[in-house]
């Protein structure tokens, strides 16, 4: 028996490198690929866009409400944040999760280093920001948002990175935006700017120079030039809704980088059923554009040519189009129920649309605004491409 | 015999599969990888930036002299346009050609589709362009440049992709500026647009709406605002060199979209030792900038801060850095001999420079200035990052 099982020992080898190849996916790019995430399910599917497919679903994320995702320097991961302060690494090519920690008790997102080598979390409780072995998701600082005399921590918004593997974030509760340089994650060093009142969001315009946070507490919004910090914060648009009712506010909305086109931003206003276009480095007032309801996400078409629109509820089955040209609405459409956000793919020929309530993800021809196809998808919420990774402020 | 090649015909497929398995590179994402073409050898290298390493060498793509490179929407494959009319595919994940024709006498570049499908050529002999299945290399259209009332061709220059499946490039020998759209490449449609003399080459603004054509017979640059095609073709800067005596031009410069930055474009002065800067839109000239030599590449880091420029012989051992705040210079080096070509990481933390002469691609950090690394290349010449394969006009 022994003599046998030597004999054929020479298989073991075999087998498992058999084993190893049959377990191995084909090669792939990894420029077109993407996550869903699926809310209700704490899923998420890993798609690609030149085939317009899924091809995988990925479980054990934690909870997703409000997830959001960033991607590693080589497109090849995407860093999960989960509103349970879990940040888990999934491996798009083999559709597994390589790492994962509960790294706070609130998270609302992240973003990458400029080198790539830091993922950083930005954290509601307890309030402050984390940085993480990219590889590793090994601790390497731990940046609490502290305000005030009595160590107060103030939960924190509106993270970006910034050139020079810096990071800016808002303070809610502190009325302050923040920098921190991780150039040396082991001795970050953090500059203050008091802002206005109550920062919930904000953006960085896509070459990393001007940061522009939405304020909660009060009309307006609060810009830091980034090329001229030592002029501080000044506020932009004040009053915007001056002498009128302010209106429930049904979802904060949301401010990336994306709402720029044009030399402009375009802004959701709070409370209101308009955008506000503003134009940089002047801070002039340029329009504002009555839109069907509160928006919530004011995304620009890669081109810039063409900024798209959701709502909050009730109206959350609609998206508007505002032409930058004229600076009009160009379109009004329902892509199905609770569209909760969209993404446009790189170069802008298509934008893939989630529909919460009708379980789907809608993917739209940009040019004729007629839908390509749709995938199902359960209870879908943000969806992210990998073209992320090579853009500063995301 | 018979009956021992039969009992042991099992080990067939075993075989079969243990090579397959064998040659399958490992999984990698696609994001970090690049192209150095190695110009005296017709080699390319595949290379990655995020350990700054060589990963392979691939021969076989004929005279690579002036040799540019577009991406596939995935990222894995490089098309590489060789001036001896050869488009050859590199698959970047096993370091193979897969593809490659010859498609032309003389060809100077191309450009990838919006949605990713084709791969279009600009060709000088025979003047025009041509369009090519992506994934086959299949000829789908054949576009030449004709003018005039005997059929002649003019060279063509400045390709360009714009949204919408169309091509922008210009006529060398017409002055000519021509968008074919090829969203039905069976039935291309070319609209002509009357431009300055002799167009050399050219750029879209990132967000593709203004083509902007450097001109060899006159002073000045040709400019079509993409979005009121309507008006035609205004020459910008005009009589930039009027009164003074004309350089002898030792190396044509090159102008891509790369070069806007902060809202003004970045254009070098033919012949002439000088950075033009001008604002986009208003077309006012904002500054000239003296430099070293004559320009050949002024290229913006991404965040648009700096623009790093390099020359023509006999100063092409130098590169100088402007400060686009300020519009002055704030640097000056030589990071070797002959510099032919620089390439920043997406979000801009470093630049690969190929110097020729000394046989190496010089890599360094763009906040210090300083080199990180170097790497032996055979007289390297152009260096191309996969992120290339996600921006409008490149």
């Amino acid at each position: 028996m022994l003599h046998l099982i030597v004999k054929y020992m020479w298989w073991i080898p075999v087998v498992v490198l058999l084993s190893a190849c049959a377990t191995q996916p084909p090669l792939r790019g990894t420029g077109d690929l993407g996550i869903v995430i699926e809310r209700a399910t704490g899923q998420v599917q890993v798609i690609e866009t030149s085939g317009r497919s899924s091809l995988a679903q990925v479980s054990g994320l934690g909870d997703l409400s409000h997830a959001s995702v960033v991607f590693s320097r080589d497109g090849r991961y995407a860093y999960v944040f989960g509103r349970d302060g879990g940040l888990t690494k999934v491996d798009l090519l083999t559709a597994r999760i390589v790492g994962r920690v509960v790294q706070a008790g609130n998270s609302i997102g992240g973003a990458v280093s400029q080198d790539g080598r830091l993922v950083v979390a930005q954290n509601y409780e307890p309030g402050g920001i984390k940085a993480f072995d990219a590889d590793t998701l090994e601790l390497v600082a731990d940046v609490p948002a502290e305000f005030g005399s009595e160590g107060k921590r103030s939960k924190v918004v509106g993270l970006a990175d910034l050139p020079g593997n810096r990071f800016i974030y808002s303070l809610f509760d502190a009325n302050e935006i923040r920098v921190t340089d991780l150039s040396d994650p082991r001795n970050p060093k953090t500059e203050r700017y008091p802002a206005g009142k109550q920062p919930y969001d904000a953006l960085v315009t896509p070459d990393g120079r001007y940061y522009i946070a939405g304020l909660f507490g009060e009309d307006g919004l609060s810009m830091l030039d980034l090329w001229q910090p030592g002029q501080g914060v000044h506020t932009i648009l004040p009053g915007y809704g001056r002498g009128e009712q302010a209106l429930p506010v049904y979802k904060m909305p949301h401010l990336r980088g994306w709402a720029v086109a044009a030399g402009r931003a375009y802004l959701p206003a709070i409370g209101r059923h308009e955008v506000l276009v503003v134009e940089l480095g002047s801070w002039k007032e340029v329009a504002r554009i009555p839109v069907k309801s509160q928006p919530v996400f004011v995304m620009a078409r890669p081109d810039g040519r063409e900024v798209w629109v959701n709502f909050a509820f009730p109206d959350n089955g609609w998206m508007q189009v505002i032409d930058t040209f004229t600076n009009r609405l160009v379109d009004s459409f329902q892509p199905g129920r609770a569209i909760l956000h969209l993404e446009f793919t790189p170069k802008g020929e298509a934008v893939w649309i989630s529909a919460r309530d009708d379980n789907k993800v809608a993917i739209y021809d940009t040019r004729s605004r007629q839908k390509i196809t749709e995938l199902p998808a359960a209870s879908p919420s943000g969806i992210f491409f990998t073209s992320r990774a090579f853009r500063t402020g995301f």
